[in-house]
């Protein structure tokens, strides 16, 4: 959302949210915005312009909803149920908002709502919350607040999508840094995977895969302990 | 699209489109869609009431297109750009068809449109144009007419998904019978992939994978030749 949000400049009845997830190497979280005197917690969304492509108004969207610039983000499902949209919640967000509640009524229909997920290190990044929020924080996947609508929904199904497909994501995600050793590699498993994994048979399914480069060893304690790095080839 | 198409019982700007696979064991085809006096070729698809789930009005408006009941639709993108509509192909379809033009302007806009793709065996079902259209047919995927709009896009991203998923998918789409032999499970693999394997490698990798339980040998002609039958575990 911007500060423009006449009806006859937007696409009626759709929307997008997106399921941000940031990485730090061990922990997996997710970011949501609180809606200014409402109690209501959210993915960062909004609407898609009658001159704009889905994909731009989303990757400009989720810059001005966030702070964040730049996050690749990915389409993964589309939200159609009859029953996901809720006019009340809708309207008591423009309600406290600066807005004029009659210009934005068009908001309170029906909306299918795109999907899409980012994943990123939430170290490197300082969220900004937009005017409508009072804030935008990462929560830890495990410790979500209630979220309004279908948006718990929405981060299942992403976590889903993100648990196939990670494996061949890694590479391309910057989530390690060129070089790493095989407990880093196993911590961002576990971390995205939820559960932990054993040691050796992780070491031996990743070495079979014929993904890794070995180079020198990483020395920064007692020699003989010292781990060998990998880059992926 | 049915018999009544009045503006305010529709989303406007969302539309659907469907890549239905058919699959007889060795040929891979897809169904298409030549509406009346246009040489226009579409993948069937349609709009989606105010007051209908997005899944449910794919459901049904397939069903009406195509005269096939009760497939399993799976949604895999929406598309989303400025450029894909064409409002001049969707005029002629409704000059040519028995519906007034006047009550058809909302189709003339931009839609954005969600795919839905699923995977049949072609020799069970007999489809049947709806009012709109000349023909419906079963075309092989290396020789698809030139399809509207982004329609080829459609296809080439529904093949896309369906390659790198079937593996997960090919039990539940009732594509092969309940045992079938090596050659068979080969053969499936090889129309959906569009490659041919080696017989050899292809039988240690399905083996390796623990996915399959033998059964007894089927004997058609010469005993000592008898292949083995399988079943999904």
């Amino acid at each position: 959302m911007n500060n423009r949000l006449e009806k006859d400049d937007y696409i009626q009845n759709i929307s997008y949210d997106s399921v941000i997830f940031g990485f730090n190497g061990t922990q997996l979280k997710i970011l949501i915005l609180e809606y200014h005197n409402t109690g209501l917690f959210a993915l960062p969304g909004g609407f898609v312009k009658i001159n704009e492509d889905l994909d731009e108004a989303v990757k400009d969207g989720v810059s001005k909803r966030t702070g964040l610039e730049n996050i690749y983000l990915e389409q993964y499902h589309t939200f159609g149920s009859l029953s996901r949209s809720d006019s009340t919640a809708m309207r008591r967000i423009i309600e406290e908002s600066d807005l004029d509640v009659k210009d934005c009524e068009w908001m309170f229909g029906r909306f299918i709502s795109v999907g899409y997920y980012a994943l990123i290190n939430y170290e490197e990044v300082s969220p900004k919350p937009d005017a409508l929020s009072d804030s935008i924080n990462w929560y830890p996947i495990d410790s979500l607040p209630k979220l309004m609508m279908d948006h718990e929904e929405m981060v299942a199904k992403a976590l889903q999508v993100l648990r196939a497909n990670f494996e061949n994501k890694l590479i391309g995600m910057n989530l390690l840094p060129a070089k790493f050793t095989m407990k880093q590699l196993q911590q961002v498993h576990e971390a995205i995977l939820g559960e932990k994994l054993r040691r050796t048979t992780f070491q031996r399914k990743m070495l079979s895969k014929d993904i890794l480069v070995r180079h020198e060893k990483l020395f920064q304690g007692k020699a003989h302990k010292a781990p060998y790095l990998y880059s992926f080839k």
